[in-house]
């Protein structure tokens, strides 16, 4: 019975695929269709996404606009991008063995992976993007800054902190303040950074978790924080996008901004360095670098190897978004050009208050902020989590900005400050 | 057991709903959650479209991207919105009833309804938007020119056409050719209109589909076809996208441009009258105003009371697309802005050859055109059947089209002419 490849997963994983039976497909009298069957769909377009939240269902959105369905391993049943998408299957990221089996290509929105699964699964042949390599360094923050060194670009100072020896020993070189950081990436919401002033205040988070890897990096004093996405492909093609600027405030990232209010000589290294990196790395997909800006110059904070919060802006702001250029990316398709389709393009997140406020009910509101851009992903309020953003364009910094914070202000029911 | 309302679908029309047992939903241990249940989210975000081709897919797209997750009513499993969509509910449009009985507001993305059914449906207070009363003008192409007529808009000479005497009668006074159409819309590729240059042509079209109602027309002489998208909410907002401009090749719809190549005087006639038959048949959402620009003036072709086709372009051409702006209006939210966002945009349909060619083999072809916006809906290839369109934006009008000529010609596997 003629159906093609993929109108639906057909893996069995979950029964619903089964319970479509291909026979009441009605077949079209067309002679020509005929021949189409069973291999007119390159199988390259069986993507699995690993994770189901925002970044999956930005991601997902993506693909569905080129035509592409990806499958979602997603570990709750309410997980943002699996009350979007079809046929989600429902499963721990270490059943990722029986869900890659289904699909030519994994990518992920998260790195809370098992890296020996991922380099096994690699070594069997499946198309992991990116690879082990990258996930391991965006996973292990201590394994990336040992890499980032060894191959030359600034990193903070920083050390291992297996106890309390450690933390005064690296102390006793760079002074307080110090940051302490867990090594690997946590949980969403789950706090990993720690500015500590004194040794008693080191000792405290030391105690509290003690149970997690923690490291220890000497405190920049910041003049920015900028973030480079760079969009790569298996053969080495790769683009970045204009260099955004991050704004901080109660430990989560509030408001981004591109293109970065930085001079050209800055934003020309920031980009060589994160091309640079991405090269070094093999990335495939979106590698995102996370630079701070100091008197020292350009220091790596973090990376991560995925679509990242600073490039929300870049689905109205850019020809091409980060979450299309990553599918492109990993399926290995030509990239889409990444320049800022404005002077100023400002997204600010929307985070859950303590009131409980649950933005879809102010909907209304927001979408009368005239010209902003308001994406909700559909999750369970939770003070500090994410529940959206909102873009606004514009050809100035201070009109777009305000524009967004009305409509989040809108949104969490608060009025703008 | 807490759950957001619109999480999932719970009215267990299909299996899979049930399956999805709430109880299995990890419970967040923070208490302010609990008070959000069940009345979280309005009522009215419980969105059902009818009808799962790529009208259904963009706008629900739309719906994803501000948090809201519409249920679908496709007719088959292979339908392009029921391949992206969560859960669709497979029935034929007759069984509307028990669809709209999970909705809180239904919307359709075609018109061929059972009116009666419809108007039943309103009457037992069920949010039908766009009500009967404009699915019945732009199903029903003689009440529509009746309609219009009545209204003091300028409209071909018409009759039904019961036989031949008709025909005759209407050619003694407006002589050939004459276009032959049938009354109520049709099945997608299914042909609808005729130009007939002679009695003998005319009398093969009326014995060939004598089981359809047919309607005769006075052929125009068209300098222009035009389209004006109005969206318009329940208490009357209504704004319009900048007048669009057709070209048709063998009977389809190949190339929409926007803004068209006309005087601001034109322009302006054109949108008034537009938002003037909105308010007339008291439209929500959009409403699609296809107009001939006549040597007499402009001339109402037909209307579609639904996202059409010629503004596909307003996914990347103006601030808010035609899908988001049809989500608002149904569920009478803030519409978004409407303008242009370049002086030149233009759209080219892909649609499958006789050679049977699949785009989705030819995506890397495609995609290497610097800048062309390609849309897939991951349908089956059949010839004159829709399968796609490509949108290119730019300063100048031949550049654009260019641009997206040359995507379309690789996506079928052609060489651009």
């Amino acid at each position: 019975m003629p159906m093609r490849a993929n109108t639906r997963w057909m893996s069995g994983v979950k029964s619903q695929a089964i319970e479509q039976e291909p026979d009441l497909v009605p077949v079209p009298n067309d002679a020509a269709i005929v021949t189409l069957v069973n291999s007119d769909l390159p199988a390259i377009y069986r993507l699995g996404i690993v994770g189901a939240g925002q970044i999956a269902r930005m991601t997902h959105q993506a693909a569905i606009k080129l035509g592409i369905t990806p499958r979602l391993l997603a570990e709750n049943l309410d997980d943002s991008a699996a009350l979007a998408a079809p046929d989600p299957v429902y499963g721990h990221p270490d059943s990722l063995a029986s869900f890659a089996e289904s699909c030519e290509v994994v990518t992920f929105e998260h790195e809370r992976l098992d890296l020996g699964l991922i380099a096994s699964l690699e070594q069997a042949g499946n198309k992991i993007r990116p690879g082990a390599k990258v996930i391991r360094a965006s996973f292990d923050k201590l394994h990336q800054r040992r890499i980032l060194q060894n191959r030359g670009f600034l990193v903070p100072a920083f050390c291992d902190l297996r106890g309390p020896d450690d933390l005064f020993d690296f102390a006793s070189t760079t002074g307080w303040p110090i940051v302490i950081k867990s090594v690997r990436a946590g949980m969403p919401g789950e706090r990993s950074i720690w500015v500590v002033e004194s040794p008693a205040e080191g000792m405290r988070v030391l105690s509290e978790n003690g149970n997690r890897g923690l490291m220890a990096e000497n405190h920049q004093a910041i003049i920015k924080e900028l973030v480079v996405l760079v969009v790569r492909r298996p053969g080495g093609n790769a683009r970045c996008y204009p260099v955004a600027e991050v704004l901080q405030a109660d430990g989560a990232c509030q408001e981004i901004r591109a293109p970065a209010a930085i001079g050209p000589r800055v934003a020309t290294e920031a980009k060589e360095m994160a091309l640079r990196l991405a090269e070094e790395l093999d990335a495939v997909g979106v590698l995102a670098v996370e630079l701070f800006l100091t008197t020292e110059g350009l220091v790596v904070n973090e990376l991560a190897a995925r679509p990242h919060n600073a490039g929300h802006l870049t689905i109205e702001g850019a020809p091409t978004s980060q979450f299309e250029n990553h599918v492109r990316a990993v399926l290995d398709l030509p990239l889409g050009p990444t320049w800022a389709l404005a002077p100023a393009i400002v997204t600010v997140n929307v985070i859950g208050g303590y009131d409980g406020t649950d933005p879809a009910n102010h909907l209304a509101e927001a979408l009368a902020v005239e010209g902003a851009h308001i994406h909700l992903y559909d999750k369970r309020p939770q003070p500090g989590r994410k529940l959206g953003h909102v873009t606004a364009i514009g050809d100035d910094l201070e009109q777009a900005r305000d524009m967004a914070r009305r409509a989040e202000a809108a949104l969490l029911g608060r009025r703008p400050w």
